[in-house]
């Protein structure tokens, strides 16, 4: 019945049979698990451990389609990444949608299937969802919420542990995923071929917590990017924060686009990158274990916490001046996730 | 800073400084509690029980102010009342906020005021959230999502409990939630004068899930009404529920709002009645217990499962003949939650 309609109209949303079978045909069909398919109001979950994590996102980049990724892969591992680098393990998922009337059925296939996809490959339940349509110019296309629970397995990690000769490392090259969405759109007009980094950071950082005890903190350097992510670490400690531009890894086509448009990739956001805050001891042993995952190849140590109460992030340039890296005040890309 | 600028713009959405304050400033003093003033990704909970009821909703209602509530009370009542119906005493909740450029400071102000009144006074703590901001046009107003993760208390409660003979009972009058939103909207024009039932059953309904095991199955009649929801558990019990009009209780103003507007209020939304199904030997003692309570004052026995397969919700009306309730179709009113 949803089939022969190629739009989705407001009747989808009104909690009638129209929104029923949209549930079953698609939604149902593609996000299968045992506790989403009683479709009750709630979902009933029994945790393995009673300490969580509980994170909420929501996703209203633009496009929704972009080189890498698209909105929906990019919830799911937003998510996800947020509960990794929290120290637990996702779980469980909650998927609200807001749909705009007149969206195309296949974009809204396209995008569920990315989100199942994802799912499944991160070992993740979509336990509990809900949709709302709303009438054509009230939303644009479509927005996804996405709430996580994961179960805890360090509740050691704390901004408070960090202290002045902690190395910072970032788990690979910066600006992808900030790039492809300016490429993608319209009025930009200029594909620079930059695929989005958009990735769970689960595979590489879940057996890394486990082991390395030396990992004190950790954060996903999405929106205000690692220029964002360490201002925030380091105005919370009280201490700065010196990095070495020569360390951080940036590929080559970032390096060009952003000159090209007089963007500092430090601002650009990453969506499967983890900074990291751990002890000097064990610094090169966690950049060992980083290599090893195709996720983490890149990786770097790329400066340190330093005994200077500001609570700066100073940047030693390529010719060994010293720059501050301020925190983000405006949005350089609006709706980037 | 922020009390400077009179309304929102994109800057508050960028992760940057400006969004910080804005945090700082509104969200943080307005929710405060222990869990959320850490400020991280993912929120760390500490649960009392391993099993546990997860929900979420996206809510876009239109207005946003309406007659009796708010679209702030109306996304911490709604997620409250999914778990509440579930069995689960609601903990925690997550706040993923959708603000169009340009929305008012006080407007925000005034929402998330209502969401710390609501919440405080349900005792949920606000544990994480997510502020995105996106360009004038692309949402309207503010859209709201609530997740909500409860602790449940009875785990016994299931739709396929119910058997012929068990007894429908709705915790009180139907259809003030739909009119008050229609009479909200400008191009209506009418104000019928009705205020919207939107409130958490909390009180009422988790003291009586305790003490009465003869209640099989709750849920809360909202998108789609007392219509919509017998006809989703009639038509997954597969057998019919049989009601008597007469002893659906519509208030007065309701009944003439609906007449004259050519409106059927059983498809009308609520988002503050429960219905229960519920054994019939227990059925006087649970309504003599709902009558106890403010909220459930006007509760009645409204109809019965019948030994007829057909799945169906017939209606005997007044005048004693038989019609069938229709699942809903169409939305009779989009952007109702």
């Amino acid at each position: 019945m949803v089939y022969r309609l190629e739009k989705i109209n407001l009747s989808h949303g009104s909690g009638g049979l129209a929104m029923q079978e949209l549930i079953k045909n698609i939604f149902l069909k593609k996000l299968y698990n045992p506790i989403l398919s009683t479709l009750d109001d709630s979902a009933v979950i029994d945790l393995k451990i009673k300490r969580i994590a509980f994170t909420t996102d929501s996703f209203v980049v633009s496009p929704i389609f972009f080189k890498g990724a698209d909105i929906g892969k990019l919830a799911v591992c937003g998510t996800i990444n947020d509960l990794v680098v929290e120290g637990a393990i996702p779980r469980f998922i909650s998927l609200g949608l807001i749909l705009e009337e007149g969206l195309e059925f296949f974009i809204l296939e396209k995008i569920i299937d990315s989100i199942a996809k994802t799912a499944k490959r991160e070992n993740v339940y979509v336990v509990t969802g809900d949709l709302k349509v709303v009438e054509k110019g009230a939303c644009d296309k479509i927005f996804i919420n996405t709430s996580g629970l994961g179960e805890l397995i360090r509740d050691d990690l704390s901004i408070k542990k960090i202290k002045p000769t902690d190395k910072i490392i970032i788990s690979g090259s910066i600006g992808e995923h900030g790039l492809s969405v300016l490429s993608g759109r319209k009025n930009q007009g200029i594909d620079f071929g930059i695929k989005s980094d958009c990735s769970s950071l689960a595979g590489l950082i879940l057996p890394l917590i486990k082991k390395n005890k030396g990992i004190k903190f950790m954060r996903d350097p999405t929106r205000g990017g690692l220029a964002g992510t360490l201002n925030e670490i380091s105005s919370a400690i009280k201490y700065s924060i010196l990095l070495e531009e020569e360390k951080i890894p940036i590929k080559d086509k970032v390096r060009s686009a952003s000159e090209l448009l007089g963007i500092d990739p430090f601002y650009l956001a990453n969506e499967g990158k983890a900074v990291l805050v751990v002890d000097k001891k064990e610094a090169q042993s966690i950049l060992k274990d980083l290599h090893k995952h195709p996720l983490g190849k890149d990786s770097a140590i790329i400066g340190e916490v330093i005994e200077e109460k500001r609570g700066k992030v100073l940047l030693k340039t390529i010719t060994s001046g010293i720059r501050i890296l301020e925190p983000p005040i405006e949005d350089l890309l609006p709706r980037i996730c």
